[in-house]
């Protein structure tokens, strides 16, 4: 049994989290932090939880973590680096979920604007890229909901080489903002809206560059985020044009050879948000017109686009098998 | 031409009065007032009026005002009582939106826990109920948006005295809540969700009593609200028991003949809030079991809820036909 | 691990039947019936089951269920009992999730408007209130959605024999009218709208009078059910006038006195939907008014409602714990 | 004041044209025709229209519309052309919503695997394209809902010729779908969901290859339409790639110049569907990127992208100013 420490336990990804590894059979929450909650019952915070916890949340020191085995970073960026360099050096192994270490530190430090003063090498912690590197890390950086969808749908393409350009046009449930009230996330400017933003100019638009661009440096890449009035799931179409016309049963057979050994990757006819609801899978399904192929895939944002991504790392790095814990049906519908 | 001013125009009411009157072919918004806005646009403000008005914002005082006919004010209670005086004593008549005028003295300061500093009589602006009244009225105190729907639900039953007990459960959109952003109207807190709040003390409740109570002293009035994953609309089940066994088609002619002279009251079939959406109707379905009727109201909570209803009222205080600018079709579906 | 059928696969119980079922550690699916999806595989018909289930429909003749130990009944009312007493003449345990079961023969008749040809005494399957009962039985009527929310919320009081009046005021998600399109589930329909149907004759009432009259046969009961825009949950309020007043410290401790053993029913502070999705839970929150008590129940009325409590139910019949399998939490938010 | 037949009345387009029809001043409906509800009111099948129309549906031969200026054809495409020759030979002008006479001839048969039995010319009805040409038709053929944002949100710069590839993602609200329950417009198929249809190979690809390839015959369009949950509006991205590095401010002004004497398009800094609904605007926003120009365009899909530019497109050919009936607020939020 893995004892877990989770530092940043109020939000989204911390409680998604606590939800999870509730049915993880080989892993128990021993410690989960909130400066501001300290000492507070954890379902009194989450009152869905009621019955499944009975800690209290702690602070976030050393002192409080140290006898974990991971500890999974869920607060926002600039925050993270913090915690992880005493983690690590503590000889306890960090799954962040916050931005802080999925780009190479210059990249970092240009799109987010701040200096990284923690810097440690950590690898890309999208499993189906990268097993073998997560299983001999100490350090993974959780990838972004957005990158986790649009990487996938487009890297068996990126890999052969092919692709002229991918536009990444990404729609969004609210959960993606966080749980703090603000004028983006005020009910009634959400309802019955489709709202881009950051249209040309999010910061996850560079994950996709360093994954995508390292199979395939010179393809061209456009991304445009919107929220759309959901609570959970990002569908992304990737509007994919090659060097070459389109074979839609060859790409298929591209794909489903890509992704055989994923388990929580599924080539389908078509997506539904409400096929992967809730659990971990990305579904991907792939249409072809005369010039252009469009992958669209869907995944739960808090669970494969975040905490449910960071437990399968989880299971990798601890020589689990990747869907322990993680292997129930989604919530349809 | 009525020339309009709107102390408050940076929230819904506000704003929804300057759509409204926009369609008015009598009056003219000559000044909104914000004093966080002062000096900016209207439509910077509120784009969805680009094209609409031109004007910008004004600080709120009087010398602001002085060539208004009639003055909205759609600030909160409290604030408004801090301008209604000035106002009437400028000779402008006024229609509060706030609570700060619904109630009696004694009944407001007790209920929402605030000396009343600036007391004046008004008239209780439900024109179905008093428009003899606003007539001659400078004082309107426009209704609460749950009570405009429960109060003409049950209304021709207390008339007539047969009511034993009332129970409102009611439903609202969620910009009942206000612009300002917070966990209440937080999207995924109201996402595929329906919340009750304040489920036996809501403040509403004393105006059902008021207006109710005056026609039937006895009768027992319950009364809750909660919100529905909607923008706008109030849905309220009155389930009421009589003092005798319900004769529905009798209860029906007692209905249709209450608000025969009623233009904004239509006793339908069903109501669907669909079929009352952006316009000022409160539509009525009545329903009747062994030993209890139900009816059912649908209004629009910003229309014939807060603003619709305002212009209404305006309507009867300058002498126009009470449709005057509302004589316009619901936005379905 | 106990063998399971499940007669009707297509609609909506008969999905969460499998997705619930998956999760269980003792059960197994082994035979999945309908009559039109002969031969095909579960996940081309449900594809957010891909994965999960590699067998096909089979046609629902007894000889294709006969290895079963239980098996669950998933068809409309009228059809369930064209199966029922084959199944039960051939030993195998039957959980019905229609109406046929839950009434007495006359009742049923009278109120579903239906000869009923194939009566057996069946036991009412809500395990709080007959967990011995269900324990020694061979078939279990599963409970309809509405009246598991309100019956669970009425209980400790209709036991105590205080209740004057009790008014279920409930609103469900769409999926409680099916997995076939009509007018009532078209999206236009629904969307922004609470809508009242069956509003004073809705057939569940009778189970309501059946479970609460048997605590307190004077009881008046009154029931209205709506739905609300969202595809899963059960919110009723059950406004309820008692013969004292009210003494919310007491009524609470009552409550949970009542529901100490009960796994499945968590006194909260508040209830949301969102703090019950996706899982087997009946939240209660208990207010208190002057004249009225008011409890809010909180389900899914997928799981609590309708394909959780058929294996809660199962539970308890096959001798396990009845949170077997259903021990996870909620798909907040 | 000009007399209105419309043929098919029951869906939402007829509704539509009925609800806008009511606030024009020089427009009066004296007939509207169904097959299925020949002398039932218009009002009991359009319970939201209660007390705007007393006329009953009458059937769609012609004497029934001979005293109409202009007629409607709000039925579905293969039936306007039953319909549209008789009416023009008839001396009355013709606004087709349908897809019959939007493309020609030889397009239209192949992209809708129809043969076209009674073929004219008509004009393509995008007032801010073709104004002077509807001026003078005698049929105009109403744009499909898709087009009308895609071609407005691309027309300046491919007028301009520097286009090299556009790339349109759009989302629907699902009154796009029609009146007609199906799997599509089932609610739990929409709820929280974005769904892609039609991926790469939706009829109304062909409407926007004729008007923007009017202006530039060499660029480049893909389309890929998809519903969000959502009554009305769409919300579209054009990913425009240019011949040029794309200088933001310069393309704003572009859009300014063209769209100067265009009352219903306004460049905005941001579009939102809650600013535009119910009302005939099209909003665009501008957004520029290293290589890539973004156009968000937002609609009310049945104003805009239906009935109302029907009546746009009435005004022009009358001879009314074109905003006349249609000049009021969105109804935000």
């Amino acid at each position: 049994m893995a004892n877990i420490g989770i530092i940043g336990g109020s939000g989204y990804t911390g409680s998604e989290l606590l939800r999870l590894l509730y049915m993880h059979p080989e892993a128990e929450v021993v410690a989960v932090t909130s400066r501001k909650l300290e000492g507070k019952k954890i379902w009194k915070q989450h009152p869905f939880l009621r019955g499944f916890y009975d800690i209290s949340f702690v602070s976030p020191e050393l002192k409080n973590l140290e006898g974990c085995d991971v500890v999974f970073t869920a607060v926002p960026h600039g925050k993270a680096m913090q915690h992880v360099p005493h983690l690590l050096d503590a000889g306890i192994r960090v799954i962040d979920l916050s931005a802080d270490y999925r780009l190479k530190k210059e990249v970092y430090e240009s799109v987010y604007g701040l200096r990284h003063e923690a810097y440690r090498k950590a690898v890309y912690g999208l499993p189906e890229l990268h097993g073998d590197e997560i299983r001999r890390s100490e350090l993974v950086a959780n990838p972004g909901c957005y990158p986790t969808g649009c990487i996938l749908s487009a890297a068996p393409l990126a890999k052969a080489g092919v692709i002229e350009r991918v536009v990444f046009d990404s729609k969004s449930g609210i959960t993606g903002a966080g749980i703090k009230p603000t004028e983006f996330t005020h009910y009634p400017n959400v309802h019955e809206a489709v709202v881009p933003y950051r249209v040309t100019d999010h910061r996850h638009y560079y994950e996709m560059v360093q994954e995508l661009g390292g199979f395939q440096p010179d393809l061209k890449i456009s991304f445009t985020p919107q929220v759309f009035p959901g609570s959970r799931g990002i569908l992304t179409n990737a509007h994919i044009f090659l060097r070459e016309e389109p074979d839609i049963k060859k790409i298929r057979r591209m794909y489903e050879e890509f992704y055989r050994e994923c388990y929580f990757v599924r080539v389908q006819d078509e997506v539904r948000l409400s096929w992967v609801r809730g659990s971990n899978f990305c579904d991907i399904a792939i249409f072809a017109g005369e010039d252009r192929v469009v992958v669209s895939s869907a995944i739960d944002n808090l669970v494969k686009g975040a905490s449910g991504q960071a437990i399968q790392n989880m299971n990798i790095m601890l020589g689990f098998d990747e869907k322990t814990g993680l292997d129930f049906p989604p919530l349809f519908p």
